[in-house]
């Protein structure tokens, strides 16, 4: 497998990996955003998935494209937070290699990705000092010569995925850290999606419902694993409230193309 | 959408749409073949499907690189059928360039057709002259100067899919048509796989499972489609019977490539 694969594999396994609280997967849609979108999206990127693997064009840039590419369909956003972390892991090869990656990036690519988020639906966090919607943001970015890293280090407090980048992919290596503990296949997906739901507050979810469903769904994520709680009936009070934890699905995404990597193996029935 | 992305999204779009009596599906695993099987090989194939749509190697080759990039997972055969139908179609762009496509054959593409057949697990009917697992197969084409549409025309009676070859791909052209009529998405999609099983045999359930069962299985889509009969329930009962219509599913990937390419829209939401 390329690493080009391993990342639309690593998409197209977290995605269909089920039962997952509150996301889109194999048995759930939102209204506005299906399964297929995921998957389309998974098919779609190619190209500046390559270009990542490749030597060709910045992060910033790649990160437009992707957005680009997968926006065509009308299911809104679906991989953004994935392309953040899956552009420096195929640029640099593996979590050290994106380590230098992230670090190497310029102001330049720091104009492109506001202009990839302009293109996205993402919702920002009111009061942030560099809102997306304002034209004289890239302005700013270049008079102040703020590099993306620089970007990403601004939200490392309210961005669970951009902290990636400034503290050394420290969610996707435990990603893949718990995929290599947990096991094979769909089991071992769902298992380590629950342990990082279980330790940390997605952030995703404090953006579109506030820190205490945050908080309620870290606690909840705890008693599903202590066997306290049932997880179909949690998924479903997920589902149905919308409570979605994006953010957490994007790091187990980077985990899964980390894992593979390593020789972590996606297809139980290779092992029998 | 490039035609590679085109059939690409054909494979996903196909296994994802349900319920479809039988088949895996959102919903349905078998044991032994899953829906990640046949989402890795939508992935996985590439290569292949984009030397199809270019002009490098045989139709014969191609089958072989896209069987031998596929069937490393452990789920068998997933998508060998629709490779089939996908390559030519790639090769020639639409219907009549695939028509061409095919009648360009050589023998050379029917000795790798033999040799990809030779990694699958697709069985052969009882009796059939050229039997893959006869070593002797291939030295009998190269003398007798069978080429890989002769080898499709001598299956013509009991493979569906081998029939598309030899009679200007006529079920594929009718999956498009019945995707056109019945609207986007995976409505369309699960629509038109029951009217085509409710207006013929699938040769896959013959071979499978013999001429009676395909049969029932004939009689009942179109009580589906009448109304008298429910699909979820026949659904299920061909899941537990294994009783699976692989060589439709493939012509349905044939006919998604094409109403893709003449405008079908998989995705609902964008028309809104």
């Amino acid at each position: 497998m390329t690493p080009v694969e391993r990342a639309q594999m690593a998409m197209i396994l977290e995605v269909t990996a089920s039962p997952k609280p509150g996301n889109v997967d194999r048995c759930h849609d939102y209204e506005s955003t299906r399964l297929e979108h995921f998957l389309s999206s998974a098919i779609l990127a190619r190209p500046a998935l390559e270009k990542a693997a490749g030597c060709s064009g910045g992060i910033g840039e790649i990160l437009k494209e992707a957005v680009r590419l997968t926006t065509a369909h009308g299911g809104g956003n679906t991989h953004f937070g994935a392309f953040i972390l899956l552009v420096p892991l195929l640029r640099g090869g593996d979590i050290p290699g994106a380590i230098r990656a992230v670090n190497e990036t310029t102001v330049e690519d720091a104009v492109r990705f506001y202009q990839a988020f302009s293109l996205t639906k993402v919702r920002m966090l009111p009061g942030d000092p560099l809102d997306v919607a304002d034209p004289r943001a890239t302005d700013r970015i270049r008079e102040e010569g703020i590099t993306l890293f620089d970007v990403m280090d601004h939200s490392r407090e309210n961005d669970m995925v951009a902290r990636e980048w400034v503290n050394g992919f420290r969610l996707t290596r435990r990603a893949a850290d718990e995929l290599h503990r947990i096991g094979c296949g769909r089991e071992g997906i769902v298992g380590a999606f629950l342990s990082l739901l279980a330790t940390g507050i997605d952030t995703f979810i404090v953006k579109e419902h506030g820190a205490s469903v945050a908080e309620e769904v870290r606690r909840r994520a705890g008693e599903v694993l202590a066997g306290r709680e049932d997880l179909g009936a949690f998924d479903a009070e997920c589902i149905a409230r919308g409570i979605n934890p994006g953010s957490t699905a994007d790091i187990i995404i980077a985990g899964i193309y980390t894992a593979l990597g390593e020789g972590w193996e996606w297809d139980c029935s290779r092992k029998e």
